[in-house]
C-alpha cells in the first residue's frame, strides 16, 4: 500500500482534471475491471452542475530579485485549486490578497481551493510570507478551465447475494496522505482481497472527488443503492498510527453502525467517536434526507483532528506503512463481520444432547461445563432463527468471529442450520 | 403585572361567591372578551356537585376585653374559606378548636378551607394565639351558603388552525400572591401578548376555581379539547425570583412538556424538575385517566415547595416586578416556540450548492465551515420533511430559536419549505 | 421444612432410578394429589433418549490392608452417579484414573456423575486420597443399568383462570441440601399453602430429574405450556442464608422477571443479580428458543456461587430452618404480588370527590393531603384500565401490598373496579 500511495503522492489533482484520470489510471494497474466515467461539464446534478475541468500545467510565484517564492513544480500545494489562469506583475501589497498561509502552523504550505468562484491565489508557508519584501512579484498560474468532464472509478464485485455493500473513497485532494492518499490506497487493497474470495455480498466500489463526485455519482444510482446497499463504508484518513475513529450515519444504528461499533470495541477499545454532526466527508450526501445509505466512517485519526491536516505537512511522516496496515485491517474485520452475520436457527428444541456429539464433557463435575462449553451453550441459547449472529455476539460478550468459529463446529453437527 | 396584582390581592375569593366575580370583572377591563360563565349550585360534575355559594361580608373575632384579635377587614384569611355563619360568644377553650395556626410560622396566618363540611372557623398567628387569656370571645362571621352558581372566565383566541393550545389558571385563593395571583396576571398579560399578533394556533384561556372548577369545565369540554388541544400549560406560582420549576404531564413526553423541558434547559438550566407524583394543581384533572390532555407546569418555586406557601406571608415581599417577568418570559419562550415548531422538507436530494446563494464560502480551507456554516449544514441534514424543528434543535444541540432564523434564511432562499 | 429435608437427605438420588421414587413417595405424604409419572427407557424426548435406569446397591473401595477408604453407606456422593458395576482388585496406580476428588476443597467428598458415558468411580476426600498407599485395592459396585424409566412428580391446583403459574423443581441430586433438597422442600410448602387458599391461577407444579426430566416434560407438554403458562419459576437453591439471588430468563422482562425484581428490590434490596449466561438449571431447557417459557429464578446462594455446592459439604450446616424460611417467604411474596396484579379501571372522570367518602381531608390546610392521601390519590391517577398494579407501584414508587391494600380501599368504595 506504501508504494502506491507513493506513487500517487505526486500527482496534482483535483475535482476534475487530468490529475483525477492519472489517478484513475493507476488504480487500474491494481484493479483491472474497475470502470471510469466521464461525465460531462454542465450537467445538472441535483442542485449542482458539473463544473468546467481544471488542467494546471504550471504556476510560479517569483519575487523582486527574481528569486522562486512558490512552485507548483516544488509542492502542487503552491497553487490554489481551481486558480484560473494569470500571468501578472504585481506588487506585494496587492499581491498579499492572493496569498494563504497558516500564523498558526508556519511551517505547513495550507489546502485552499475555491472551485465554484473564480480566482486566483497562492498558498506558502507563513514563515516564508512573512519575510518576502516589498517590490514587484510576477504570478504566473499556466491553467485551463474548459468545458471537459468529471471523471470516477466504479468497480462492482459480484457475489452470492444481490444485495450490496458499498464503499467509497474521495481522489480530489493533491499531494496530502491522510486525508486523501490512505482511502484510494486501502480500498484498492480491500478490493483485491475481496476479488481474491468467495463472497456472499456484491461490492460496489466507486472512487469519485468528494462533494461533486458523490452527488453526481447519486444523481445517476441513488434509487439502485437505496434498494440494494444493506451496509457502506466511507473510507478516508486511514493511514497514521494515532487513533480508530468511528463517525456513524445520520441517525446511527444502521447496520453498517452496528458492524463498526462491534468490530472496534473488541479489537480497537480506545477509538474515538464522533457524531454525525462532526461529519465533513461524503457521508453528507450518502446519509442526506431522502437518500440516507446505511453507511459510516471507520478511519484512523479524523479529518481536522490532527494538526497536518489539509496542509503540506500530512505527509508520509504521518502515514506509514504500520498505519495503513491498521486501517486496512479494521476496515477487513468489518467486512469479514459482514459477511458472516447470518442468522442461525437450532435443529431442534431444548438443548440438544452434545455430550453424545463429543460438545460436552461425559463426566459431570463443578467446573466441568465452564469456558468453551459455555460459550458454546450460550450460543445456543440465543440461536433462535431470528437473531443475527452479530446480536448474539453482543448478547453473549463474544467477538463475531469467536461466534463463527463456534457456529461453524455447530454447522457440522447439523445442531444449527443457517 | 405588578399593579394588576395589587389591584386582585385585596379581594376576598373563593371556590363561588362575589370575589370570583369581582376578579374575573376586573380582568375583563385587560381581556374584554373574556367571557364568564355561571354554573349553578347543584348541577352535577363527573363525582362532584356545584357546591352552593359562598359569600363574607365580614368576620371579626373579639376578645374578652373587646380587642380585635382577627378581622376579615385586615386580612380576608382570617376566616376559614366557606365558614358557616355564626355569632356567638364561648368560652376560649371552646373557641379553641374553631382557631387555626402554624406553630412552625408562628408569624403568618394560615390559608385554611372547608368547602365540603360545614364548618366555621378563624385562623391567625400563632404568636398571637399563644397569648389569647381565658374568658369569654365573639366570634362572628358574617356570611351566606346559598344556592348560586360556580363562575370562570373562558377566552378563545383564535388562530390559523384549529388545533388548540390550552393555557389555564386558576381563581380561588384570596390574598395570595404567589400561589394565587401571579397565575392570573402573567395568564392575562400572555393573552394580550397573543391578541397582539398573528397566532399559528388557537388559544384556549380558562380561569376557573381549582379542582371544582377544573372538573366543572372538563365535564363540558372534555371531549372537545381531546379532539384539538395539542399542548397545555397550568399557571401557578409563576412571581417569585428563587426558582424556575416543571412537574410533567401524567405520563410525560407529550408535546407540552417537551417543549418546556428544551426551554427550560436551554434557558433556565438550574431549573428544578418534579415528578407527576408532586402534583397539587389542576393538572389533577386536565391529566386524569381517561383526560389525559397533554399539559404540564412550568413554574417559579412550586406551591408547597416555598415556606410562605398558603400562609399571609405569601405576599409581595415573594412576588416581585422581577420574579413575574420571568415566570412571563419563560411561557412566552414556550409558547413561541410551540408556534414556531413546524416541520421541515428539503427541496432536493443531497445538500443544495449553499455556496452560489451566499450561504458557504467560496474558498475552501481549514476551519472555513465551522460556527455558522455548520449549524446551517447541520439544520439542514435533518429537515427530513419528518422531523419537527423542535427534536432537530435537541439533535443538533441549538435552541429552537436559533433554528428558527436558520430556517428562515433556508426559506427565503428557498432550500427548504414547510 | 427442616424436617422434610432431613427425611429425605440420606437416599441415593439419581436422574432415574429407585431413589427418585422413593422422594416423591415422601413428597406424597404432604401432597397426596402429588401424580407420579414413569417414561420408559428409550423413549425418545426431543434430542434426546430416556437413558437406562441406574440402581445402586452398594459400593465400597477397600484398601490393601482391608481398611474401608470409601462406602456408600457412609454417604452416597462416594461412588460416581451412574457407576457401571464392578467387582475388580487393581494396583493403586490404575485405581488412580478411577478416583475424583477436589484439591482446592481437601476435605469435601466432590459429587461426580457420567450418566451418558460408561464409566465407574469412587469420589472421596483429597486428604484421604493423598494418603492413599501403594498396592492392591478391591473396588465393588454393586449397581444395576437396565431398561426402566425416568419417574416426575407433578401437581395441578386449579385457580379461578385457566392461565397457569408453573413451578419446578429437581429431585434428582443424591445428599446435597441447598443443591437439592432445599427446592423440594420449599415448592412443597408452598403447594400446600396454595392448596390452603383461594386462587386466582391454576398452579403446576412439577418435580423432576434436571435436564433429562425438564426435556421429557417438556417433550410432552411444551404446547400447552406455552398456550397457558403466564409466569413460572425454577426453584433451586433455596436455603442457605447467605444472599437472595436473581437470575432472568433468556430474554428478561416476562412477567415472572419483573415480578421477581419488584419483590426483591422493595423487600431484599441487596439481592445478588444474574444473567442468562449464568445459568446452569432447568431455564436452559425452559428457555430454550421455541420453548421460551416467561419462568426465571430466584434462589438464596445460587449454585456455583457458594464454597461447598456439589460436594458433601453442601449439607445441613449451609441450609438452615432460617434460610429455608427466608427462600419460602420470597416466593411466597411472589406468587401473592402476581395474585394480586390486577388490572383496575376507574369509574368516573377526574378525581372523585373522596372527601366525601371519608378518604380525603375535609379541612383544607398545608400538608393535609400528604402520606396516606398522596398515595391514594396516586394509585387512582394510575387506574386508568391499562396499567396492571405492578406497574402502579413501580411508578408510585411503593410496594404491590401497599397497593394492594389501597385498592381494596377504593373498591370497597366503588371508586374503582377490577
Amino acid at each position: 500500500m506504501l508504494d502506491l500511495l507513493r506513487r500517487l503522492f505526486p500527482i496534482c489533482r483535483s475535482i476534475t482534471g487530468d490529475g483525477v484520470r492519472e489517478t484513475l489510471a493507476i488504480l487500474r494497474e491494481y484493479l483491472p475491471d474497475l470502470a471510469v466515467h466521464d461525465v460531462p461539464s454542465g450537467t445538472r446534478v441535483f442542485d449542482w452542475i458539473v463544473p468546467e475541468e481544471w488542467n494546471m500545467r504550471g504556476a510560479r510565484l517569483t519575487g523582486p530579485d527574481g528569486g522562486v517564492i512558490a512552485d507548483v513544480s516544488d509542492n502542487n500545494l503552491h497553487v490554489v485549486g481551481y486558480s484560473e489562469p494569470v500571468d501578472r506583475v504585481l506588487p506585494l501589497e496587492e499581491l498579499q490578497e492572493h496569498l494563504h498561509s497558516r500564523p498558526d502552523m508556519p511551517s505547513a504550505i495550507p489546502y485552499v481551493t475555491s472551485y465554484y468562484a473564480r480566482r486566483w491565489g497562492f498558498c506558502l508557508a507563513h514563515e516564508r510570507r512573512e519575510k518576502l519584501k516589498p517590490g514587484l512579484y510576477h504570478a504566473r498560474i499556466d491553467a485551463t478551465l474548459a468545458p471537459g468532464s468529471l471523471t470516477y472509478g466504479e468497480l462492482v464485485i459480484p457475489g452470492e447475494e444481490r444485495e450490496e455493500v458499498f464503499l467509497t473513497t474521495y481522489i480530489c485532494h493533491p499531494s496530502m496522505a491522510n486525508n486523501e492518499l490512505s482511502g484510494p490506497v486501502v480500498l484498492t487493497e480491500l478490493a483485491r482481497w475481496l476479488l481474491s474470495k468467495s463472497r456472499r455480498y456484491t461490492y460496489r466500489i466507486v472512487f469519485a472527488p468528494e462533494t461533486i463526485g458523490a452527488i453526481t455519482y447519486l444523481s445517476f444510482h441513488a434509487e439502485a443503492l437505496k434498494k440494494r446497499v444493506v451496509a457502506g463504508f466511507n473510507l478516508t484518513c486511514m493511514g497514521d498510527e494515532r487513533a480508530y475513529s468511528y463517525l456513524p450515519s445520520r441517525k446511527g444504528g444502521t447496520l453498517a453502525d452496528r458492524i463498526a461499533l462491534h468490530v472496534l470495541r473488541h479489537f480497537y477499545p480506545d477509538f474515538v467517536s464522533y457524531t454525525f454532526l462532526d461529519r465533513q466527508s461524503d457521508e453528507r450526501q450518502y446519509c442526506a434526507p431522502g437518500i440516507d445509505l446505511p453507511l459510516c466512517s471507520v478511519m484512523r485519526t479524523k479529518y481536522g483532528s490532527y494538526p497536518e491536516y489539509h496542509t503540506s505537512l500530512d505527509n508520509l511522516d504521518v502515514v506509514t506503512g504500520k498505519g495503513l496496515a491498521g486501517g486496512y485491517a479494521v476496515m477487513r474485520r468489518c467486512l469479514e463481520a459482514l459477511e458472516e452475520n447470518f442468522v442461525y436457527a437450532a435443529e431442534i428444541l431444548c438443548e440438544p444432547q452434545m455430550g453424545r456429539r463429543g460438545l460436552y464433557p461425559t463426566l459431570g463435575r463443578a467446573g466441568s461445563t465452564n469456558g468453551h462449553v459455555a460459550n458454546l451453550m450460550n450460543l445456543l441459547a440465543y440461536t433462535d432463527g431470528q437473531t443475527p449472529l452479530l446480536d448474539i455476539a453482543e448478547t453473549i460478550s463474544l467477538d463475531i468471529f469467536q461466534c463463527v468459529e463456534m457456529a461453524k463446529i455447530l454447522l457440522e453437527k447439523r445442531i444449527i442450520h443457517k
